[in-house]
């Protein structure tokens, strides 16, 4: 199974992308909604996060480990391939890069997400890598991720705000603009809009779907052992009728979350936390 | 010292209510920023945490509890005062509930909170167990937290956002309104000016404050035994910038927040959560 793990539901794009891209594969998914969202978080504590996520993966059966949460793959990436050498992982940041510097002709980028996201500077690093001409403006948008979770995706606040973030980035003159959050590709119709006809926005979940569709053709190997049918498993860490909901607008209505289990699931501070 | 614990940095508006009404006494706050919020999260799930944040006051010689966190409160509140019977434990809702019974008139009441205090319908059977004729209408406001963690406190999108969620509250004629979130006191002065003159705000830090310094007159054994000075003491389970600068918004610019360390701190899943 192609595992793939978020910090909550966002993540959910990603298997979209991956369900239109590669048709038939198994996917395994985990969200960890028990300690979402991931973004205001430590480095230490993301990175603490994102192994357990991959290690209930693992352990589920995922054969390819997807890192679906910007925040998790701007920190936990290299440590992740350290640790599990012989397992192909891909994140979400990368493949977005490489279509970026690809496409921008002005060189002239733009690239939003949450605030850890931006101020982590991790899209303007692997883009200045590829090329060091390009120019690169970040810009977070923090209150995006609660907009879409309420469903907000076409409501006149959230147009609003939207333009209000959005507005500096037209100002620079952007060609291309990065969605670095798996939340927003559910208010890509009202982005494009405001960003208009000549600004190219790249959707980071249909990228890394694309470049996981290009791995497994050259690893015919790979792609023969993974596991084939329709009967995906969507894992969260809690379980509540807002991610029900949340999961239901990112994916299908038919979808039926499940609660990792657990017996003595929950992470205790008891004992560990404490004496100064 | 007086102990009060949080799912994050909202707590701190009961540490300022408690510094003016109680000036003197020591303060000692946890907030458990490595998990927040904890509002979208499930009561079995918010009940384990309340116990964890519980055991670290104590361990750091908490003398009193205060839950300063409404989903806590609304579910954990029974089980902690059976499970610590020695130790006098208040909470958030219940003060802001018998002041609310006391001033409505027409007897029409507004809460606000998050989407799980609302959902919860904790203040509603509180109220009516007071009082069964009071009529109460809850309105959840999930954007309004993450738009005071932005300190968009005055800014027009937080004034529209606001007055979109009141709308339905002021149709119905409420005279009194209850903050029932412990962020909401920094959003007073645009609710109180879109709710009008007529309409009694409650804030539910300053009622517990209130209640506190009740108790304390009426067990002076308790008081006398409760540490005093200025040397409070604030720890969070995960130290960011944007923890620092939240609390700084809520309190005042001296605050520092610790970690709280740790050695080993940082729940772990691995080898708990897994085999189905």
């Amino acid at each position: 199974m192609i595992g793939i793990f978020d910090s909550g539901i966002g993540g959910l794009t990603v298997v979209r992308a991956l369900m239109k891209t590669l048709p038939g594969l198994r996917l395994l998914y985990f969200g960890d909604t028990a300690r979402t969202p991931y973004g205001t978080k430590s480095p230490e504590t993301i990175v603490a996060y994102a192994i357990e996520d991959t290690e209930f993966l693992l352990s589920q059966g995922a054969q390819i480990i997807v890192i679906a949460c910007n925040s998790a793959a701007s920190v936990a990436t290299d440590i992740l391939k350290e640790r599990y050498p012989e397992v192909p992982i891909f994140e979400v940041i990368s493949p977005a890069v490489k279509k970026t510097v690809a496409v921008t002709q002005k060189k002239i980028v733009g690239v939003i997400g949450t605030r850890a996201t931006i101020e982590s500077g991790i899209y303007e690093r692997k883009i200045k890598e590829l090329d060091p001409t390009i120019r690169v403006f970040g810009q977070p948008c923090p209150l995006l991720v609660p907009l879409v979770e309420e469903g907000w995706l076409k409501r006149p606040e959230t147009k609003r705000i939207v333009r209000k973030y959005l507005q500096p980035l037209k100002v620079r003159g952007v060609d291309t603009l990065v969605l670095g959050c798996t939340h927003y590709p559910l208010l890509k119709p009202i982005i494009s809009a405001k960003m208009g006809r000549r600004t190219t926005v790249i959707d980071s979940s249909e990228e890394v779907a694309r470049e996981i569709g290009e791995f497994l053709k050259q690893r015919p190997d790979v792609a023969a052992r993974l596991e084939r049918g329709p009967d995906h498993l969507f894992y969260v860490s809690d379980l509540t009728p807002t991610s029900q909901r949340i999961a239901r607008l990112f994916l299908t209505e038919r979808i039926q979350l499940l609660k990792a289990e657990t017996m003595g699931y929950l992470p205790l501070l008891k004992g560990t936390l404490g004496v100064k």
